[in-house]
């Protein structure tokens, strides 16, 4: 039965290497290597691992790949040759010549899934290197399983997570570059983003340092129990854990909440 | 300075006793009597504390105080007596005939502040016992603070702590009857309310058995770093705490998520 497949996912917690593409491609064919071996349908990347984070606005836009560019292309090639999904971060130099701090989703076919443009920048890093995104949060269909896609500080905002749950989401992914004095992101708010939308989470974090940053890894999957089902600690390493519909459909029983909204409420200016 | 004062709130965390009010509104009046004594600006009860949680139709509607009513009058009383607030919770009954599940906010002057009536209904007992609320949850000003009113249920979901921090509530506070079995809340939803959306949260809960309803207890105030400032046990209790400005300020200096958020986007449809 389509409808019962678990899903298998990988996160790929690593640290983030400033401009070194094609050392950072082969690190992420080796991490779809590695997941290929352990049966995993979709490995999810930390925020913009093709270039790194720590970059200014001229780095970002040297780095970023146009839609199809030569990274789309490589990472197309990449899953198809080890059948594995993969979420990854870039940075993305749109038509009209901004560029964006992206996550592309490509099945294991090596097919585009979709593209999100992060809209909620964090601090003054995000703002000084790359426009804000102005389209809603991904959807998407991967292995028979409706996925959101974020990017990191988006997360922490409960209106995008809700929005993905809304429109059917069954897990949200999200790449991250969390710093380790922002802990709080994985003991408090990913929990509860799971638990109050009824959703599994899967955060994809780097660890060690970047210039100035010290990243806290602890990549995780939280189930909608609120409990979380793997965490990396500090160092890095690939966690895998399956999303299953049977833990889905008993905690929605016991967590109601989609069907206890009331969004007639809502409309009237509650926001 | 008006502006830099703290507000010192008690939790009464009690065991709920069904249809006894006359012994309800004096364990009430005891427990503003040790606030006054220990200096406590609002006293939170626990939802429904007037009546007892757990009634049928008949009885709340038997057990309803209209506005203005009997039980107004005398928390009212009981209030300017000790000089202590209490936002308080009761079955209201309203001008149409229609019994709410209601929570009222009096000032130490013994001023009425506001009522609220429960808009998101939990399971079978609540919906078995009064009508939905169809009004947004208030905000009001209290010994210097701008507090934002929800009962029970209604603290889980994002949108109704989120609505009362966009109008500028500092503290939301939370009258609930939270059983033994969803401890997730304290574990994990209230840290993030506080955490999210920079408000102190105020819960206070029964503890101990009401038929077959057994209740948790922990009775916690979070601060808006997501950190627990007080916590009750499973026994019966008055927990107190002060809300402080300098923690409302730093922690909103490290957590800008109101100012970052993107509310152009939400408004096309996101939710």
């Amino acid at each position: 039965m389509g409808l019962t497949k678990d899903l298998r996912i990988a996160l790929w917690q690593c640290e983030s290497r400033t401009g070194d593409v094609p050392g950072n491609m082969a690190r992420l064919d080796a991490a779809l290597e590695e997941s290929a071996r352990r049966s995993v349908d979709l490995l999810v990347t930390p925020e913009m691992v093709v270039s790194g984070y720590s970059l200014d606005a001229e780095a970002a836009r040297h780095l970023a790949d146009p839609p199809g560019g030569a990274i789309a292309e490589q990472v197309r090639s990449m899953a198809r040759h080890h059948r594995v999904g993969v979420l990854y971060g870039c940075a993305e130099r749109g038509r009209e010549g901004l560029v964006y701090n992206a996550i592309r989703c490509v099945d294991r076919s090596g097919t585009p899934v979709a593209t999100h443009h992060k809209t909620h920048l964090f601090g003054d890093l995000d703002r000084g290197m790359v426009t804000p995104g102005a389209t809603v949060p991904p959807v998407v269909d991967v292995g028979g399983w409706r996925l959101g896609l974020l990017t990191c500080y988006e997360v922490e905002f409960p209106e995008l997570v809700r929005s993905l749950a809304v429109r059917g989401a069954d897990a949200v992914c999200v790449p991250t570059a969390n710093m380790i004095e922002y802990d709080a992101v994985q003991d408090v708010l990913l929990r509860a983003r799971a638990l109050e939308n009824q959703v599994f989470v899967a955060y994809a974090n780097y660890c060690g340092r970047e210039g100035d940053l010290v990243y806290g890894g602890r990549s995780e999957i939280v189930a909608p129990t609120g409990e979380v089902r793997v965490e990396a600690g500090r160092e890095p390493d690939l966690v895998v854990a399956d999303l299953d519909r049977s833990t889905l459909a008993r905690s929605r029983l016991r967590y109601p909440y989609l069907a206890d909204r009331r969004p007639d409420l809502y409309r009237r200016g509650w926001l």
